[in-house]
């Protein structure tokens, strides 16, 4: 018999809503066959402010055991900025390598979107996860003096763009439209630039039947307003992933929905899934906030995990439920989660 | 008597073309007792197959007796990605210490936006522009090999973002809302961004009417099509300010209207003013390009010099034009220059 044990980091903010919401779903969408067990970890501002602590080496140890890991949000004003982004979320993304950091764009039907005529978006970006600006290399001097010099590195490897963009290539010609498109800034940062071009154009000889092109980030942010429909799978590095993907989410129906997966195709240890806004302090409590995103994390967590016919039908009551949404009054974040969860039961 | 005496860099595609129209409206615009010279240099890709020199020592030399610089666009297919990006424009603000990169972001009456419902949108950005991950710094190992490593510096000093933070204060006192947003990622980037924001706040101390805020650079994004209006002054680093602003570009019109100016706010150097977009090879020389953004870049380049009555007038010019444009047929780049010079005139 079948069986997932997920590790449940609900976060602060309004994590603790939207996690309740998107375990909901689960229970609802999985056969009888399958057990499902969780396990609670309490990682976020509390933790910290008790004991200091954002995320241990013993945490990693009880973790990497689980099959994957669904988190709500972490983050709250609380906390120094950079803290727990760089103490938990990005500390837990390198630990475990996650280096294909998936967000999936699709603007469903009767969705709304700051664009004007509602335009066709469907494509999904493959984030590197564990490299560029992002590494943490850097530093400063004479802090706090009119001497001060502070540095960022961005890192690049070989390695690890390549086995990134053989991820995205692989995405690409599963994808109808076989469309694979690099996003950097190869004409400013050459160096960086001259090693992404160079390995996706290599990669691009073992597809032929993927159709590529390059674009510069700067330019990207232009397309993504005026022509989204022109994208299917974009590569990108881990700083300007992290840019495009949130316009990407704002003009495909707003962080409510967005989701993501922080994803170890090796295996190796859990990938984790998670919505893409963050822990939204100024509506905590209040049942406000919107469990979509969530709730389709799961489904990108099924996926990973080879539940696929579950992971399609909770794609398919998200759908069915958003199309009617504008026809009804707010619903509370419970009240979305229990509307999915008869869905994907029935 | 006063006098301006301009370099005039047309340079590659769709540039030769608007930088025409450009120094058509300025003749139009300056008063019978202002003598306007003019030079022109032939930088681009034409002098690199040429010669294989992109900006040399000498023509460093000449360029700095210039009151200012005017330029069309930079670049062409034929040049290998980087070679004119770094050996021409970004070693130009370099050497001319263009460290406040102004561009602002207006939605004129009558202009298309790919947002629904025309919102209001109007603020500058004041990007850094020699700093950041621009400066060149960093490199690569084992190239070409599976064991390559890359790596670009973002280089960030108390000096350099001073001054720029500075310079935006300046200019968000002088505006009636008197709001600076700094963008950053502050999270993620903590060496860099402690720098930027300390200095941040410390600045905002000497200008108690000005209302101060922080947002990351992702989120920024989706502010930039969701709620454009929030906006007055923004200030932020060299690589963010490039992505954002071609976003802005796009929410307020299109890069056709779209101007810049390379700023040396101590006048040790003449500053550089430009439009936004390319040199668009595709349609160059076929009397298509759009003139508007290196007009509204000379508006930019008379107010720098002091003729804010002329700048003014221009401006006004184009908002005239663009308010008609959807009434008319559709013009060619000299037609649209000559509708503005008459204006300008009137
Ligand atoms: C919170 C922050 C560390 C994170 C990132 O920059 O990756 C977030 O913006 C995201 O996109 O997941
Ligand atoms: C062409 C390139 C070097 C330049 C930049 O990145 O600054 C351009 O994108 C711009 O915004 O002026």
């Amino acid at each position: 018999s079948r069986s997932i044990d997920l590790a449940v980091i609900p976060g602060d903010g309004i994590g603790q809503e939207v996690v309740a919401e998107g375990l909901k779903v689960l229970s609802a969408v999985l056969p009888q066959d399958v057990k499902l067990e969780t396990k609670e970890y309490d990682f976020g501002a509390r933790r910290y402010h008790a004991t200091g602590d954002t995320l241990t080496d013993a945490d990693l140890e009880q973790l990497k055991r689980h099959d994957a890991i669904l988190l709500g949000a972490i983050g709250d004003p609380s906390v120094p900025s950079g803290v727990l982004e760089r103490g938990f979320l990005l500390k837990l993304r390198f630990a475990f390598d996650h280096h294909v950091n998936l967000r999936p764009s699709k603007l469903l039907p009767g969705v709304a979107t700051p664009l004007a005529g509602q335009p066709e978006i469907d494509f999904i970006v493959v984030r590197e996860g564990t490299e560029g600006p992002y590494t943490g290399n850097g530093g400063t001097i004479r802090k706090g003096t009119p001497h001060e010099v502070a540095t960022e590195v961005s890192v690049n490897t070989a390695f690890g763009v390549e086995r990134v963009v053989r991820d995205a290539f692989e995405r690409a010609q599963a994808r109808p439209r076989k469309k694979l498109t690099l996003v950097h800034k190869n004409n400013v940062l050459t160096f960086a630039g001259h090693l992404w071009t160079g390995i996706f154009n290599k990669v691009a000889e073992e597809y032929p039947e993927v159709t590529t092109d390059y674009i510069h980030v700067d330019a990207a942010t232009i397309y993504l307003v005026t022509d989204p429909g022109r994208f299917d799978v974009i590569v990108t590095d881990n700083l300007f992933g992290d840019i495009i993907t949130d316009l990407a989410a704002a003009v495909s129906g707003g962080i409510g929905v967005a989701a993501s997966g922080n994803i170890n195709p090796s295996r190796e240890f859990p990938s984790m899934f998670e919505p893409v806004h963050g822990s939204a302090p100024d509506i905590a409590g209040q049942g406000k906030a919107d469990p979509t995103a969530t709730v389709l994390s799961v489904a990108l967590l099924l996926r990973h995990l080879g539940y696929d016919t579950e992971a399609d039908r909770i794609e398919q009551a998200v759908s069915a439920d958003l199309a009617e949404r504008g026809a009804l009054p707010a619903r509370s974040t419970s009240e979305i989660g229990d509307a999915l969860a008869v869905r994907v039961a029935g």
